[in-house]
């Protein structure tokens, strides 16, 4: 079974900066794709902020197993109707990979309930990431640590809940340290945050940085059918109860009603 | 020190359902105030949706260590507003139990990031809530289990995300389970979820629930001070870094900058 | 890639009890290891309490992916050495599945660090297993609930660390609660407790549970090589730190040493 | 209330190693202790591994609230049934503080169910601890950030459990991270690993790490009368059940019995 992944850009920088078009002129979505592309198992495709919905229409996702989501200059133009629908999609059961700077984008605040917050520092600095969950499914294939030469800092505290794990921590040159790797999961959704991934530098080139993206995908992939009903809260009439009960005391609900909301 | 708690109440079946407003002269919320009143070391008010700004002002919030919320039929009556405020405080350490029918207010389901749904059953059922963790604090003084005799039921599946802790797990009468009793953190605040407490019913006359409601109030209350800045992401400036660090490589932002959020 | 599953069995009651015997003629072990083998991509084996080193060699479980244990009247009997290579295994990456009375097994308990305690009736009363974690791997193809006509009953407090995940919830006729399946992660191994099987009920032939069995192998089992350091801590020399630092202050070590253990 | 602390020090390198002795006269457990009395509410004591039953009697520890271990070079030499005493109270709700080279002490690896193990190195480098949880009562009064300009190092991957909370993640000079400050509750006890501490170094006079430990010691300390049975289970009969059951089916215990183990 093929995993279908969806990489949606942002796409800005990459028609606004020249280091940025020049480093990746695929744009950033497209470098992780052909990354997910060349991997057993996964096909991806790409959509970005300039689409039509955004290229995240009801059809698209309903088509999507996992959405890899890297956006970072205008978080505030992605509409409030895709991020609700991504969110429905998430919650019924489409994986869902936050890259670096999408740390603030709305569907990840949204999904964590937190501010997402963190200190920050571009200056091409070294950043290493150690594996604190050995022989995690993301991390297969990985050595305990490995380095990124130049990359932009991402220091705590992280303003996110504790996450279900801990894969990855991040050493800092200037002396910070991250959680550069945290799950979650959100109804039937996984959830994975991935630190690393600055515009300027070839982040999405590396080698351990593309095992992990591809491993994050299959990791998150549920083979299980979308869950469409995920806001229903179903009465249960009293003659339906599962065990025989005779309704007793006062009432402020019809049986079978809708209820509040 | 007093914990100042506010008990904030929806207060519209109390005004508009005989039921409710013979079981509950002063409000859902004034019973529930009284319950704090009674123990040592809490002083509880009280706010309802009626008033200005819904109660909620930055003032009395400021004055708040920990917060009660019992809400039903109104929840989409609640400005956002009052809402992104009251959630701000509680990732700034403000304490928030929610009671109930909450499970479906804004607030709830903003700092989980999930719907928060349920099944129910309006039939004055027996509810009987099993202790899962002994000796926590929320459950001080109480034996292993204790009964509701007429109670709303809510089942499994409950939509929240998994909860730092379980505390009390619910058995139904007509066949249903129910996590009752869990814990969360958002930021700096703590957030407890306590299921009983359906209008129709003399819950909050109950011993054994006063005694939680008591409890978490003491569990939630985070004695350091309110933290101001909860969605701030400071830029740290090369020459500021702790560790002595060159930049290097291709830059996007100016040092110092605000970031994009 | 066929999944390597090994039910171990106790194999007592089998022997020594007529109810038993004639339920479980091939053993409780014999009707686990039909179930499986039956499911795509696991082949399954057995080994009993009985068999020399227990049937769980160095060699037997270096090539099983996922075991599966019930024990009930002999936990004393299982041998300490066993006890240990079993948990050094699961550390390692070795999938487990623990099943009804294995809540007491020394493998379970040394694994958890707690008690693993409950309470307990043997009444052949009604259970109802809930899914609190809808869509998760564990429950793949289950409804929201189902049925145990006849079981033993476990009730809550279980004296469990808090699970990673709690997947099921049970019901029971008599009025408790219990967590019924609950996921943990040791080192690499993935680890399930699942309450149902009781000796004298019929339950591993019931469908749904033969369905949890198989969902439970395939999400137990970790593809990665097996670690076999599970216990080392590696002492980093000084020349060989990532970063260049100078040693300074006082020494306990020489460079390079064992450390004290 | 004065909480009643026990420091727990090994004291052998304090009668071996000039350094330590030097650095420690009163042994290390001795500086521990003086900064915890030197606290509001904290009345602290000490016991070694030289004392009768190092101290720990069954009358000792039921006068303690919290204990702090540190330990080092003699971890096989404690007793087997001094720990599982020691594991007996804190499952019973006496806290738990672990320090430092403690990672490999028998009760934290008792309680874990897992190796506790780590990279390390003693060089005497810098290790700033970097706060993940903001307002955690444990780091009342910090910073975001502290230093120690001389530390042993410990490296990920640590091999424990995934922690309740991860409160504190170390920085070190030479290129590691550490998950330096974690939580835990195992049966009605909080348990509490602080990493720094290494026998050479000045680092329980430092203002910060000690402010870390009477913090630990307030957030550990449950007032709930101990729990003295953590390791029963027992059985309720059929008459006893809380719903009117009839017993149905092939039964194997007698009614009231006490079950295998």
């Amino acid at each position: 079974m093929t995993i279908r992944a969806l990489v949606w850009g942002e796409n800005v920088h990459e028609q606004k900066n020249k280091v940025v078009a020049d480093l990746y002129p695929d744009g950033i979505h497209g470098c992780i794709a052909d990354a997910l592309n060349a991997a057993d198992g996964i096909s991806a495709t790409t959509a970005t902020l300039q689409d039509d919905e955004h290229g995240l229409t009801e059809k698209r996702l309903s088509a999507t197993d996992v959405l890899l989501w890297w956006g970072h200059a205008a978080h505030g133009d992605v509409s409030d109707q895709v991020v609700d629908r991504v969110a429905r999609h998430v919650l019924g059961g489409m994986g869902l990979i936050v890259l670096h700077s999408g740390h603030f984008s709305k569907i990840f605040k949204a999904l964590m309930g937190t501010p997402c917050n963190l200190t920050w520092r571009e200056a091409g600095e070294r950043e290493r990431l150690w594996l604190a969950a050995r022989n995690h499914p993301i991390a297969a294939g990985l050595p305990d640590h490995f380095e990124l030469e130049n990359e932009e800092m991402y220091g705590e505290p992280f303003g996110i809940p504790e996450p279900l794990e801990t894969v990855f921590i991040s050493w800092f040159q200037g002396g910070e340290v991250f959680r550069s790797g945290v799950t979650y999961k959100r109804g039937a959704g996984n959830v994975f945050y991935f630190r690393p991934g600055h515009e300027t530098y070839p982040t999405y080139y590396d080698a351990n940085v593309r095992r992990v993206l591809c491993n994050a995908v299959r990791w998150a992939h549920n083979p299980a059918a979308r869950i469409v009903d995920v806001y229903d809260a179903p009465n249960v009439p009293v003659e339906n109860a599962l065990e025989p009960i005779v309704a007793r005391g006062p009432k402020l609900h019809e049986d079978g009603g809708d209820g509040f909301r």
